[in-house]
């Protein structure tokens, strides 16, 4: 378990200003259920990757006030003595329905639905939300990343420009979403994944020359032989003394194993140090390449390589065979999520003691759907996803007739076709405050498998970096029936 | 103390592997210079606050490595036993210079220079990159949002979509470049700061109606009522039944805090809502705005408040005072950057028994300054600052006669003015291992209050969000030409 620790301050202060409010209302026995749910794919992208899932039950089994804590919460003379005591013997005791870590999910689709005491399930929302919007945030940067490199591995490499303590979880998600390994060595001993590094610039520049840095890396690590050959002039410097260090290795009986490069034109260095790997007789070299990487940036790199080899039979083999040589340090892009640093997950009211509530907004995207939920998700005989749909849990149908229709824009409909699965996308995860999924998928392997998995349900034109077709998530017509008549009754 | 604990596995894999080659080759006396620093201003501002270095130094102090952090490296089969049992005795002894916390700095200048065993200094990059360049990143944002709100508070928000545990030392930093508050309640205890909140959607959905749920706020917290109003709709709803609760309370002898507006035309509202609020008696209403801000939208609303009061004089009174009754809530663009989520930080060998290093790149901008270095600010007689200058340790005059050359672009050369003061900008922070600074330097207000100071040292073409003023930062000529004779040396 990594949320261990009793973490019942990890929330904003309003949380308990608000349960204060329903202990004092005798609320205390109210059923709430909150739905957690973003309204956008990050990264402008097509799809999502939920990730966070069993972090997130970990802190809710954990929950507990400790006197230390009560004692702070009473120096703020907000709180009553009652309420502290209450707090005191506080558990989590409700209900945790949700999707399964590792799933590819779109906007409005609850990730998790928490149903419990109104005063438990309100002081939760913080920390679940700040396990889940991150964690599904980089889980789907390393999916988007992973994606883009044609089977070359990547490694997060980001430990350095990471926010503070983030990585913790960070490295997580990134496994999940398809990272091989971390060079993070706490992150690394956590999660028991691969830990990887050779060495840096400073290695280099702490020896009179660069050929004597590399032969003195080779003779201490000749099993574990990666040079970064860009300290000085890649092409100039760092690959003639690399291929006489790889030389000097193999008259000892050894192989190198690569070349990183951190910095100029990586696409033309690539193929130009690959080149001439090859002609001195080693065919198969790793090529590991970093400096502020994504998946835009690996992308470019990976159709460079292919144009620049169109030329004639013999160049585009070589071309070929270098993409299958090169792997990727991918950093600060990864482990923060670049541009988009962070997914906008909100956690909302959306039913109290069974009864729907809704949260209107001028902005019509941003008003709920209100109710209890049921999720399936719609996949044709090709094993491809084509549609979700969410509905009340009494519900047993997805499908109105043959049709599902768009979940803002109710003009658009989109007709079935004749042979399709129907699956339920959400499962009970927690029953009475007892996690009750298998011990193993807290396994991140697992979850990185059914990621992959996943992700081969989703057509490709979902997954395309720029303009991604959309993915239809639609509710049943009792949802969106009961949703116009919430808003008629709350809107003034 | 934050970072007690020991931390010795928060660092890259390579930091070991090449450590594991220095002690191979009895390096292990060889004493190293390292800079930290930065190659551009962060959100392309004029400026940077220097944070975390506190944290830092906790991290050096606390640096140890436990039998269980030997075990885990010893199963990876990459270290002798000869350098576990050498990491088990490890501490750090070296020293630290550097700017002091809250500083206003500037590219290329080092935030700090760590000074020694080079196993020690290399061991500890990973770590301070990643307290300082976060720590720095959101203490400038902090302030560049604090300097667009015309005195207006701002409250830490973000926690729910901080990146995992980060907010932890973002709470700090965001007090350090001006925050007033969090509403994280872990976090203030820590920190020691206020923490504040109050209701969240969930509260008013939790009743049948919005005006029922506003009075059980207003009987259970008379003296700290402040109302969400934006549930349903603000003009129509909120801002009616809001007042009718402020003259309930008023009749029991008590004030309405304000109210808070988290949805909709944000400039537009606050004026309408405070209008309406003086008509009724209540000119010293609080109005908190949220939702999605940064400097940008702060700067936009405010903007937006003063020309539309620009009418006539009564109007334009009124405008005035609604901008000082404002005060902002901001969550995730504060606490992870927003658009920008990483300083891009780095930590470079300039020194190996104190002989300078170098290290050469394609690009200009990211070839090294070697050398141990000074550091000094030139102020004018108005106590603004004019220019930094970055020179070698043996060094005792900045100025070249009355000119200073600009870093990259060696043509372009500045005369500075008559009257200036020199004054050092680095300090000694740390020797033998040991913190000597005060431990009030610790303190964030006395922190939060320099960089105040500092601000107020920053003429105000370099704080604007556009386009700012570049600010001088120069090489002495010392410095310059051991730095081309350097380049000429490792170009091959």
């Amino acid at each position: 378990m990594f949320y261990r620790k009793n973490r019942a301050l990890f929330t904003d202060l309003y949380q308990l200003t608000m349960c204060q409010g329903y202990f004092d209302l005798d609320f205390t026995r109210k059923q709430a259920t909150f739905d957690l749910f973003f309204r956008s794919n990050p990264f402008k992208g097509g799809y999502t990757i939920a990730c966070g899932i069993p972090l997130a039950l970990e802190f809710l089994t954990n929950l507990k006030f400790t006197e230390r804590d009560l004692n702070y919460l009473r120096e703020q003379k907000i709180f009553s003595e009652e309420f502290l005591e209450y707090l005191l013997k506080l558990r989590f005791t409700g209900k945790v329905e949700g999707v399964r870590e590792g799933s590819v999910i779109f906007p409005y689709t609850p990730i998790i639905s928490v149903t419990g005491p109104i005063i438990e399930t309100q002081l939760v929302e913080t920390a679940l939300l700040n396990i889940i919007n991150y964690s599904t945030l980089i889980a789907t940067k390393a999916a988007r990343i992973v994606n883009t490199a044609r089977g070359g591995i990547i490694i997060e490499f980001g430990l350095r420009r990471a926010q503070g303590d983030s990585a913790y979880i960070g490295v997580r998600a990134a496994l999940v979403g398809g990272c091989m390994g971390t060079s993070f060595i706490h992150g690394g001993q956590i999660w028991n994944c691969p830990i990887v590094g050779t060495q840096a610039h400073s290695w280099v520049q702490a020896f009179d020359s660069e050929l004597e840095s590399f032969k003195s890396y080779a003779e201490i690590f000749p099993d574990k032989c990666l040079l970064l050959i860009d300290t000085y002039d890649v092409l100039k410097s760092g690959l003639p003394h690399a291929i006489e260090v790889a030389k000097m290795l193999r008259k000892r009986g050894k192989e190198i194993l690569g070349v990183r490069i951190d910095s100029g034109d990586l696409a033309y260095l690539s193929v130009e140090v690959y080149r001439e790997f090859k002609k001195a007789g080693f065919p198969n070299i790793s090529i590991v390449l970093s400096n502020e990487l994504d998946e835009f940036t690996i992308n470019s790199i990976v159709q460079q390589i292919l144009e620049r080899g169109i030329n004639n039979q013999e160049e585009r083999e070589l071309h070929e065979e270098v993409i299958s040589r090169l792997s990727y340090g991918v950093g600060t892009k990864l482990i923060t999520g670049g541009q988009q640093s962070a997914l906008g997950g909100v956690y909302k009211l959306v039913a109290l003691n069974k009864i729907p509530k809704i949260k209107v907004s001028e902005n019509v995207t941003k008003t709920i759907n209100p109710g209890i939920k049921k999720v399936w998700r719609i996949i044709d005989d090709n094993e491809k996803f084509i549609a979700d749909v969410i509905g009340l849990y009494d519900e047993n149908d997805p499908c109105s007739g043959d049709w599902i229709y768009h979940p803002i824009e109710y003009l658009k409909k989109y007709q079935l076709p004749k042979h399709i699965v129907i699956e339920p996308l959400h499962h009970l995860l927690m029953k009475n405050g007892k996690i009750i999924i298998d011990e193993d998928l807290y396994d991140w392997k697992l979850s990185q498998q059914f990621c992959k998995e996943q992700l081969n349900g989703l057509d490709s034109t979902y997954k395309r970096l720029l303009n991604p077709h959309i993915y239809k998530v639609s509710l049943t017509n009792q949802l969106y029936e009961l949703k116009i008549d919430l808003i008629k009754e709350f809107s003034p």
